[in-house]
């Protein structure tokens, strides 16, 4: 087990009903809130209506940041941190998934800073000051609720970039499963794939040594209750327990948990989807799914070993041979993404194979910045090649 | 799942060399510690020597508490609370395992409050103040290091009493794998069923409702990770990977993740098990070996179903009956602590089966405090003669 350091102090209310006590929570850090949320699905879900009694009640001023779009904008940021700023909000409430929450992240620590917040992202400057964050979440997914990250795009280059900081981590986040009762199919979907591709890329970090037994048992046991979750969900989407299994699955999928103890962990995968999703109109999750396996397949070929104890601790496989059993591991992840109705190919996502260039000019600037520096140009093409 | 709140705020630096760190931790916090630790083993291991030094280099000053027992006793707190007082420390250190930790925990809270600290233990009065706490862990088994929770034995009266508030619940725990090392066969013995305890406790907790896919997996993963652990320990003192996956799984099973989602937990082994270890001079986790798998016995005559799921998801027992399948995993279990040499009947304990009248009676009153009112004396007295 490698060195490590673990805090994550983010309180978590769990469970139906406790929507109701955001107002409490808010009331705790501020008077004012600045209440950031995204298009029409909390106003259908009842969620909007939910938080906003419970903060009348609570006797706290609202300021409204309606419309975060998925992949959320820098502007929509700055838009948050001009209101923040001129209404002197003391609190950011995020009533959304990781886009409204990384957005919400971003205004608390540029409300405070007296430079572009941009620069955070290109790790110019460092976040020392952020208004305290709450949380109210909608969708599972990127685990935001209790991590220290968010991810930003800038609208001029469509650069899909990241910043960490204790700071801006959420101090309460409120998670109500029956919030996911309206979740459509196809984002359950996409859900899934993204928190099951947070886990593989720790996962897949430690394919030197191989041996992280604690972590890997942690993450078969939070994939293996997801993935039933997910299929439960499909079938029946008012089923409490699965949207609850689902919901605290993802979180602990990647809040650090999965992570500590396997040193440096690279997001390769999300580093060349950013790119998908900046240039085209494709869901993050769909992205991935599209991805995974083409970079699963790509990353075997070099060191199979890690791969094939996937596909036989968890898959189920039997084969004695590393670079067979690794196949037949991918395959069955595929097989799973198609079975819940995720592409799994370029051309299934809607997306030109001719643009693989163009994709990977894209993705080597962002594996610059995230110090991926084995990703060039040509390695991002060969790897987008296997996701044909 | 049930609701739940989940918050964990303890930082954990992990890993070979992080000892040196402490004295920096301790500066952040104050100018004045009181060092509390054990007997002599932290002399020997050479922890006392990293501890003083890093200490010394912060130029923090240092005021000694020596001389903590296994099953810590109110009066020594009440010693380090009068130390704490008189030398105006800021920070309260512990320097061991859970009896340290908790020793340090009531002194903690009781140098900040006016009346006897034994009324936090009994619940007439609750923790509104306290120094801060930070651990340096030298014996992996209570999660005391990450969890808000402390044990104390009153000495006039034999009464092992629990209290638990966020107040006490150390800042910054320090986990190096190689203080482990010097660990005796037995204590490492001890120290992994006080683990599984504390882990089978929560999980038999749900034998109503019996669906706990998350929680259920993520006990078998320590569960699993530690059994091996403890094998390659006993095998290899030094293997340090074996030492890691031991220390961050014991401190996983026990600080609230486990739990969280399962509804009230109640511990009514710990609680017999406190019986033994006040009145007789055994190991707790000595104690706790005797004390499971007759509980486990007796539980599941009631209601097999839990137990029988225990014994196929985890012990892999085939038997479709569940009463039989139950029986087999308790064998399963029992027959591991044998083999790790830990007593599995109160005769291998050194206990007169004839004393489990006495047993009874000192347990009752803790039940009564604990609140596990179906533990009256005649139950208890059944218990008991499931562990002859």
């Amino acid at each position: 087990m490698q060195n490590f350091v673990f805090e994550n102090p983010t309180k978590i209310l769990f469970g139906k009903g406790s929507i109701a006590k955001i107002g409490s929570e808010v009331k705790r850090l501020g008077n004012r809130v600045l209440m950031v949320y995204g298009m029409g699905s909390v106003r259908t879900s009842g969620v909007y209506e939910q938080v906003l009694n419970s903060l009348k009640e609570s006797g706290v001023d609202i300021v409204e940041l309606p419309g975060v779009k998925s992949n959320p904008l820098l502007s929509k940021a700055k838009e948050g941190i001009e209101l923040a700023r001129s209404k002197k909000v003391d609190v950011v409430l995020a009533v959304g998934g990781g886009s409204v929450i990384d957005t919400a992240k971003t205004i608390a620590a540029g409300a405070r800073a007296d430079h572009d917040p941009w620069e955070f992202f290109v790790y110019t400057k460092l976040v020392k000051e952020a208004l305290p964050v709450l949380v109210v979440l909608t969708l599972s997914a990127s685990a935001s609720e209790m991590n220290a990250a968010a991810v930003i795009t800038k609208d001029e280059t469509c650069q899909k970039f990241s910043v960490r900081s204790p700071l801006i981590q959420p101090k309460t986040s409120i998670l109500d499963p029956e919030v996911l009762f309206t979740l459509t199919p196809s984002y359950t979907a996409y859900s899934a794939v993204d928190i099951i591709t947070h886990m593989l890329e720790g996962y897949f970090t430690n394919s030197e040594t191989g041996e992280s037994p604690l972590q890997d048992r942690m993450i078969y046991a939070f994939m293996r209750t997801l993935m039933e979750a997910t299929e439960k969900s499909l079938a029946n989407p008012k089923d409490y327990d699965a949207r609850a299994n689902f919901m605290w699955s993802g979180t602990l999928a990647f809040n650090g948990l999965t992570t500590a103890g396997m040193g440096v962990v690279g997001f390769p995968v999300h580093m060349i989807e950013h790119s998908l999703s900046a240039l085209y109109d494709i869901a993050h999750g769909a992205g991935l799914s599209i991805m995974l396996p083409g970079w699963m397949a790509w990353s075997a070929k070099k060191n199979p070993a890690r791969f094939a104890r996937l596909a036989r601790e968890f898959f189920g496989v039997a084969e004695t041979d590393d670079a067979k059993a690794a196949a037949a591991g991918i395959a069955k992840l595929k097989g799973w993404f198609g079975s819940i109705k995720s592409p799994v190919s370029l051309k299934e996502g809607g997306i030109p194979e001719g643009d693989i260039e163009k994709i990977a000019d894209n993705a080597v600037e962002l594996a610059r910045t995230w110090k991926l520096k084995d990703y060039t140009k040509e390695v991002i093409v060969d790897v987008l090649n296997h996701c044909r």
